[in-house]
């Protein structure tokens, strides 16, 4: 049977499965943002690992090692925040086309990395016959009652998410199809290359009691917030209306003729959070959110009773995330 | 300036310079098989990670799937136990080209990684546009006072080694000679697929107050010493008569006309552990060992006062090890 038969899902499903029975009481494996493993009596582990593939992730002529350093620990970084917890190390793995990538390369690839101050600990370095490639893994530590499952939406919760949508597909969409360079494309690339992950948002949502599931936009809200509706036990309701996107894409989209709503619901690489949250208290932590980080929390939709899947509200439109394989 | 002009360890050598004041009080990063980050008062967490790339650690045509599950993690937990700790939960990336890897495979794969037992807590799935790449972490657990820094050799020590030494080498040669089948060279072969690592050694060495410094062969004994001897800064003499060989390799060497004693100590890939021992306590070590594990533990050599270097004794020849890049 072929993988894309099974999908990435299906797959992680079959090795999930497979191992089950091995983890220990209380320890968390594979079906969230991260693993949770107790550390001491109040605390945990959040521990996440990601492999970049050179042509699959990134193109090496599209992005500068400086970029890439820093995106391939922020989309890690990224999960952490997403349970509510604090990176504190990491450990990566770089393989390299010795001929082709010079130690310039890594100097600024390592000055990337290094951008966010959170401790490199150890790794691997060894060559590869074809592309660059990555692998980061970041612990986390969290008290216990910070952190934030998949699985904790309850009927009746507002879905939010912490910032716009689709900058970074647009960004993509840029590079593919070779635009010529101008500020705006130039600017959305950017916001694809150096998302910046919401570490202080993520370690903030966690100590607030109001919100209840909490992951990450990397393939897109059509496609997370099935993730969190799958381990919920609930559909949702998301308006297209309230999606949040950005006036550069709105006005570059305008131009080009992209679909927006396509871009910002199931363009992914966002790295924006995404949580739910009890409707009582949402006014109270949209304000105090906005007085915090500066930014607007924004509501998209609510959570309801029924099987997993989103009802689109002011579009025809159905939307689906990126494909891993 | 290219990678293969500073090496490996000189590109090692930049990065832990890069990172070093990020590195909290009490934790350590790169240096040793595993970083060491403190877990509550009296023990500490083991961090090791190892990426494997198709053509470079392994061919697909000549490595069993289930075989290359075992290896991938073999090697990452004797990382673990070199330190004196016990593997506990372990996450895998895996980027499979979706084309040419289907899911029969994958399940013999993780057939082979669940043979120890440990838990898999999470990982990364990905498509890859050549070859197979399979990066492993694995977190392991020690009480302080167990774990084995290569820094802790004295002159004056004993080397030691857990086991014959070669075998793995010899099996890469005859996979890369192509040599017809027969029952020795396939049996040097499932050596070099299927190492043993010596988990229960590692543990029960770790918690040996006379043993001293500790680390597992992965490149060889030739270039793997030298890391022990840096950190500690020692000189070393290591006698060729006492390198522990299979009566098996001793054998197929004498009739393909192989070197053994360079596959012994620059061949690599072992994966037996490397340690120096108080001499007043080896002969007592030695019997403890034997009677525990039913194989010798092999004193190959003695720590001096010197600059990093071995001298060889009954040998006119020198070694040294695997080569990264």
């Amino acid at each position: 049977m072929k993988i894309n038969e099974i999908g990435e899902f299906g797959l992680i499903g079959r090795i999930a499965e497979r191992f089950k029975s091995l983890i220990p009481q209380g320890w968390e494996g594979i079906g969230d943002d991260c693993a949770v493993i107790p550390w001491g009596n109040d605390r945990s582990l959040a521990v996440t690992t990601d492999l970049l593939v050179e042509n699959v992730h990134f193109l090496r002529e599209r992005i500068t090692p400086y970029d890439l350093g820093y995106k391939s620990l922020a989309v890690n970084l990224s999960d952490v925040a997403a349970m509510g917890a604090k990176p504190v190390a990491t450990f990566l793995s770089l393989g390299l086309p010795a001929g082709t990538v010079g130690v310039e390369w890594c100097d600024a690839f390592f000055e990337g990395y290094r951008s966010f101050g959170v401790p490199l600990l150890g790794g691997d370095t060894t060559s590869s016959p074809e592309g660059i490639v990555i692998n980061i893994t970041v612990l986390g530590l969290a008290e216990n009652w910070r952190i934030k499952r998949r699985n904790a939406a309850r009927a009746g919760d507002l879905i939010a998410v912490t910032g716009p949508l689709g900058d970074s597909a647009a960004g993509l969409q840029a590079i593919l199809q070779h635009l010529p360079p101008d500020a705006d494309t130039e600017e959305l690339i950017r916001r694809h290359h150096c998302p910046r992950p919401h570490l202080a948002e993520g370690e903030w949502l966690g100590a607030q009691e109001s919100v209840r599931a909490m992951m990450d936009v990397s393939d897109g809200v059509a496609s997370d917030l099935l993730h969190i509706l799958r381990a919920s036990s609930l559909a949702a309701t998301v308006r297209a209306n309230d999606i949040p996107v950005s006036p550069l894409l709105r006005k570059t989209a305008a131009r080009k003729g992209w679909d927006v709503l396509e871009m910002a619901l199931a363009g992914g690489e966002d790295y924006v959070l995404l949580l739910t949250v009890d409707p009582a208290h949402i006014n109270d932590l949209q304000k105090r959110f906005a007085e915090r980080f500066g930014h607007p929390l924004y509501v998209i939709g609510e959570c309801r009773t029924g099987d997993p899947e989103i009802s689109y509200r002011d579009t025809a439109s159905h939307f689906t995330g990126f494909k891993h394989f």
